[in-house]
């Protein structure tokens, strides 16, 4: 077996990242925005409002004609009539003069502000008492309040959320560019390792991460490309991965448990044209046979075989660069949730452990439960809500201490 | 106007939730489950793994040939051969006796484990040193010690994430029995509300809620089923609300930002067959004036015209129910990040008040920064990263108290 030649820490690998392009541009209507990542900045055609616009169901007034007033002293208002909803207002108000107005309705002409209709009371058809001052611009959204349509309403590589989709809606935009989805080739290696239909003979088990790295990565918002099985033949694997590289944007390689297979693949790689290994191990555990290279400008991942140290290597290295590649501008802010570790933990120095653990929720606090297990047991990751980190430099975490949980 | 006439705390609204009836279900293919929820158990149709598999590279053993071995003092094997990758063993291991296996290959009979190739030096073809001594069972992972076959493997109601995928792919599931997505009608209302593709006149405004609030029933796993903006006239709404309830499975309306509107929602309430208004007014801001009706054993929502306010109603009382639908048996777990909050925040008793918050880490925690904004301007959603609840009987948070804070 080859020794890993370049074991390298998690930031030393990350610092790659930036070195890759992210993937074309595409145009997608609002109703299907969800998740994409805006591919310029957006601007409004109006700004929003584009006018002053009542937040209360009230009477429309100049602030300085209710200025005094109060529940002993009420100011005494001539109601000029009705606001309609929708329509530019035919009325103008003067001093001592109010309209009546729904939340949502256009400020007249001459009003600065509004008063709440509890704040009111009708005396008859034509007059009110207002019992309380209003300032000026209160319970009003200022036109252009919300956005001007002269400043970038959302700037390029933003992931839209609903309330991003509801601004994109608010500016007009039925068609948004965004940055399309990246594609990942996904090929599975083993002898050992069967199609999902078959049924398991001795000594052979059914193809796992095909199905948890399609999941990771549709999840964080790339379309996965299943390229299937490669046994461990370098032939079959040079041709699946010079099929994989030509069709997707990055390309996963996962398993190559046995000796024979992970070799294959570091052949396969220096073969390949314009490639280059750029890591070839990593300093965490699980996960630490990983390999990242360079081909053609692309990612080219092999991952290990085992589906946890797959699916934590995905989490914690792979997924930053399928970020990147989203076009999202720099890694995605992501909190952490903190939690209180349940029991002591032992880890080995000189690597980053990644533990999963199951969150309880225990008397105000979140306790972090350790779930042991070997890394070939994917019943382990259906357990956990997350996966906390223990440092390079650090023998272990002692019971109680604050973890910081990545959410699995 | 009338007032609201049974303003309920947030956990009077919730415990509606349990009397809504789950959706039916469906049979989708694996590569289609992600984020649907299970409608039944799953069983796997082998142990998982159905034979002792080894999780290293190395030489399967008895452990008792290793007993004792150290640097100074190794154990001699007899290597017997080499287990191929995928096929039942052909040999069988006695004592002082070795087979060359490589990770995720079938133990031979006779071998209980696997020592390191890294413990071992190779002495000729058929001998080999080993340094270390292994105890039983190490480097195995035993037949069904993943999954056992006679257990269920997942449980009806869990969400699928791609380790459930994945583990649904080890126990051979290619067609997965799911709950249907709800189907989740949306309505906007309100003379001043134009369509995304008008440009909006004097007093208009475009509608965002549709946006919003269809992003969040797709993010929560239903489908959202737009029905437009109903005018503020209580035929059309009749005629809507009917075959908005008759096509879907929940039906949410907002706005009514109109005083007209609101009395209009309930009158349709009131004139709509086998319905009866469960909520008029929950005691949280934004989103007071929410109704919560039960129509034919659907739920219909009546939601606040601002932006802000529909998607908090939405975040936290309209999800626990849209869950509900969607099969899961309990709310679902969500773990809210703890930050710390950054300025003093003043509340008013007798209700909730959500306040939306920008997250910042900051020398080794994470800030909280309260937005300040009119719930009317869906920029302030735009700006933040989640939602803290200051209690019922709180007057306010102190700068520096740790908040618990919900992701939006």
């Amino acid at each position: 077996m080859k020794e890993f030649f370049n074991v390298e820490t998690i930031e030393g690998v990350l610092a790659h990242a930036p070195s890759f392009m992210p993937v074309g541009t595409e145009t997608v209507p609002l109703a299907e925005c969800l998740g994409r990542v805006l591919a310029g900045d957006i601007y409004s055609d109006v700004d929003i409002p584009d006018f002053n616009r009542s937040t209360m169901d009230g009477f429309a007034v100049k602030a300085s004609s209710t200025f005094g007033a109060s529940e002993a002293n009420p100011a005494y208002l001539n109601v000029r009539g009705q606001i309609r909803m929708g329509v530019r207002p035919d009325l103008a108000i003067g001093p001592g003069e109010a309209a009546r107005i729904a939340t949502g309705g256009m400020l007249p002409d001459g009003a600065d502000s509004v008063i709440m209709v509890e704040h009111t009371d009708t005396l008859d058809d034509a007059t009110i008492e207002a019992y309380r001052s209003v300032a000026p611009g209160q319970h009003v959204i200022e036109k252009g309040e919300d956005i001007r349509h002269t400043r970038p309403a959302l700037t390029r590589s933003t992931r839209i959320r609903p309330q991003e989709a509801g601004l994109l809606a608010a500016c007009g935009c039925t068609e948004i560019d965004v940055f399309r989805r990246p594609r990942v080739g996904i090929i599975s290696t083993g002898d050992e390792v069967v199609p999902v239909d078959r049924v398991p003979g001795q000594g052979q088990i059914r193809d796992i991460n095909t199905q948890t790295l399609s999941g990771q990565v549709l999840a964080a918002g790339g379309t996965p490309m299943v390229f299937g099985i490669v046994r461990d033949n370098r032939n079959d694997l040079m041709d699946k991965c010079r099929r994989a590289l030509e069709r997707t944007d990055m390309v996963m390689i996962s398993g190559g448990s046995s000796v024979g297979a992970r070799d294959f693949t570091v052949e396969v790689l220096d073969a390949l044209p314009d490639t280059a290994i750029l890591v070839h191990g990593i300093s965490i555990s699980p996960g630490k046979p990983t390999i990242l290279a360079r081909s053609g400008g692309k990612a080219f991942w092999g991952l290990p075989g085992h589906a946890v140290s797959a699916m934590v290597v995905f989490a914690v290295v792979v997924r930053p660069f399928l970020d990147r590649l989203c076009g999202l501008s720099q890694t995605v802010r992501q909190f952490p949730i903190q939690a209180v570790l349940s029991r002591n933990l032992a880890s080995a120095q000189g690597r980053v452990d990644y533990v999963r653990v199951r969150l309880v929720a225990a008397d105000g606090h979140i306790m972090a439960e350790p779930i042991l297990g070997k890394s070939g047991l994917i019943n382990t990751m259906v357990k956990a809500d997350g996966l906390i980190a223990i440092g390079m430099n650090t023998e272990g975490l002692e019971k109680g201490t604050t973890v910081e949980v990545i959410p699995l």
